[in-house]
């Protein structure tokens, strides 16, 4: 429990998108469970709060990913030669239904959850897999490691294998509620279910109808998959010839922002009118530069995302991405946006150093509330660094200390404490 | 000293460029210096050798890196916001300019050999800067360290920083015979020097005509960049109106192959001329692919290459690649294939990772000899993995252990036995 706490260092946020600040030697306060600010000096009021001395470390806000698939951690790195649909078939789908077996999950689960713990990430919205008993396991374990989740019992009644296709939409519907009452049981204080139809291709209307009255009685989040692959873009279009675009397959039976908060992973190829749709529902687009190049998908156009004002951040995509590290993602986004102003729009300019760094924080942060800043009143998630554990021939600057931080992938051994929604996790 | 040796464990390599031979709990003989192959039992006339038991770890030969920048480690991972001229400028230049100190040099080349030493590489091809004391500095170290190395001081008479432009052509031949001599004296067993010229932009006609000369007289390889980048691409046509394409301006002067070997980096925009010269020239090719991206120079045309026939390794390009890792080379360029298949050649296949894995082994390996597979009569370059340290939910098949590794990257924690030249260092 750290209610009440000061960490000194040298401070690295960004307030706004293309404002990276950076505080060398300052006070970055948390009172009462909340971010109170940057400060040079402590303040009169804070003096007597407990001072963690982290001077020469990087201090950075706790990184949110928006999109990442639990079962998927065992294999992430292989099948890599897979585009989406054979990679579902051969790789994910027969690795999900092991998931039927909870001593399985158990272990599997528990090896995911460690990873969590000890990376960057202090906020995750995740995929589990259809079955309830091995989703509560994985909800345990993130209870326990403290970090912050949303995390889904996966919905699918066609389109999969046998084993991992529920009954009928009726029975995956009573299971999901059950579901949501055990959680609820359960008591989490930083673990919540959210809706995960798997994506349209499997997901009957009728199922979908159901999710969208199950959304609405318990005032949940949603999140799905979206215009991530030219193949499956046209296979929704069969399957749901009735809906205007892919995204209004979901919208259609409230599955798309609004009344509630969604986040739709990948949004590579989406038409302007599912733009238009996103930014008239408020829907949040999970962007996942390393799984969209891994699985030869494409590359989502962020700068136009972001100029249009939609709401965006991050997503590690495990097992598409090849790694849950949210550092990787940063660097990941920035190539992709590079080879997207290269050769398909020489006006979208690349992404910067600060607006991928911002997108993991305070751009997919906003999912979670006022998440990823050290502005005051932002939840308290803390990340202290040491990147010293990477030799470096002369004394860089700060910035450059912070980018080379996340092109060196310190965050798999340089991660010296952390704190997500003021408890200290590590 | 290693010279008979045989090493027991689940042993990958790729023969061909397409096909990954892995041969379980099996034994690779070293024998008087040379790969003897790879059985599974061993045979008569080998027994008696000092077996190393690694039962359970993963053995592939060392990687070789066909291109990189030793001076530039010190600052990889940062200015990634700029592109090729700008990041010469602001980033490259200056760092370079610093090893006019050679107190500077020892320290950031110890730094540089470590990193070398620790990881999957055991053969690199490098460009040093124009000091020729802090060259032969990085070469004492790269001799330490075991691992093979060409080292090129580089030549550079115009178009750089004051700091870094040599006084007049004449001055930097001179400077480069004496380098050369002085590397003789030393009496190094696996580091050699290469002639590089840094890219025509750099160098003066007078300059590559009397590198020219250098070339033939001591029998050397070269090493140099070729068509990276749009600006540079038009710059060189400025520079060099006479020559037919940009290789054309290397190869006027014996600089490009044919009575030596030349390994030119980049190749993304190879007119089909200067394709067609790389080939009768016997020309290797650096694919960068790290690198490209991160400058946003664009993607090479690998599976064209590859089909045509051309001679291609992998290099990590160090610092325009944020990192030294081949595990990593091998996985940006299955990467970047996947956007070149997507958005610029959809009959150009994406890379397989047993061809990317061939690439960075056998494909480079090439520019040194018999180096870079455990058929018989290669050179014994070996490296122990054990993957282990990666925690998994179930057990993988071999296919997908290796993959794994390559992309968790766990050439910088798991290896833990590495062999260059049958000489065991570490």
């Amino acid at each position: 429990m750290s209610r009440n706490l000061i960490l000194k260092g040298n401070i690295c946020h960004t307030p706004e998108k293309d404002r990276l600040e950076i505080r060398e030697d300052a006070y970055v306060v948390c009172g009462e469970g909340l971010c109170r600010g940057i400060f040079d000096t402590i303040p009169d009021k804070y003096l007597g709060m407990e001072i963690v001395d982290c001077a020469g470390k990087l201090i950075i806000p706790g990184l949110v990913d928006l999109h990442t698939h639990a079962p998927q951690f065992a294999y992430r790195g292989t099948g890599m030669d897979e585009e989406l649909m054979g990679w579902l078939e051969r790789y994910a789908f027969p690795e999900e239904s092991r998931y039927a077996d909870t001593g399985y999950a158990a272990r599997a689960y528990g090896i995911v959850t460690e990873k969590l713990k000890r990376g960057a990430t202090t906020r995750v919205v995740m995929f589990a897999t259809i079955h309830p008993e091995a989703t509560l396991i994985l909800m345990d374990c993130m209870e326990k490691s403290g970090v912050v989740s949303y995390i889904g019992k996966v919905n699918m009644d066609r389109n999969a294998s046998p084993e991992l296709t529920e009954e009928n939409a009726a029975r995956s519907a009573e299971d999901t509620r059950r579901f949501i009452r055990e959680c609820a049981s359960r008591g989490y204080r930083r673990t919540k279910p959210i809706i995960t139809p798997r994506f349209v291709p499997c997901c009957t209307d009728e199922l979908m109808e159901a999710l969208g009255r199950i959304r609405k009685e318990y005032d949940l989040p949603v999140q799905s998959h979206l215009s991530e692959n030219p193949e499956e873009i046209e296979f929704v279009r069969e399957l749901a010839p009735e809906a205007a675009f892919y995204g209004d397959a979901y919208d259609r039976f409230g599955l798309f922002g609004k009344d509630g908060r969604t986040v739709m992973a990948h949004c590579v190829y989406s038409p302007a009118e599912e733009v238009q749709r996103m930014l008239d529902n408020g829907v949040w687009i999970a962007h996942c530069p390393g799984s969209n190049m891994n699985i030869a998908s494409g590359i989502a156009p962020v700068r136009h995302y972001l100029e249009r004002g939609l709401r965006i951040g991050l997503g590690t995509d495990v097992a598409g991405g090849d790694s849950e590290s949210m550092f990787r993602a940063v660097t990941d986004a920035i190539r992709a946006s590079k080879m997207y102003w290269r050769y398909i729009d020489h006006n979208a300019k690349p992404l910067t150093f600060p607006e991928a760094f911002w997108l993991a924080s305070k751009g997919g942060g906003s999912f979670f509330g006022k998440v990823g800043s050290f502005e005051e009143g932002y939840a308290f998630d803390a990340v202290v660094l040491d990147d010293s554990i990477e030799p470096s021939a002369r004394e860089l600057p700060l910035r450059d200390r912070l980018e080379r931080a996340f092109y060196q992938r310190l965050d798999k051994q340089g991660i010296i404490m952390k704190f997500a929604d003021a408890e200290q996790i590590l």
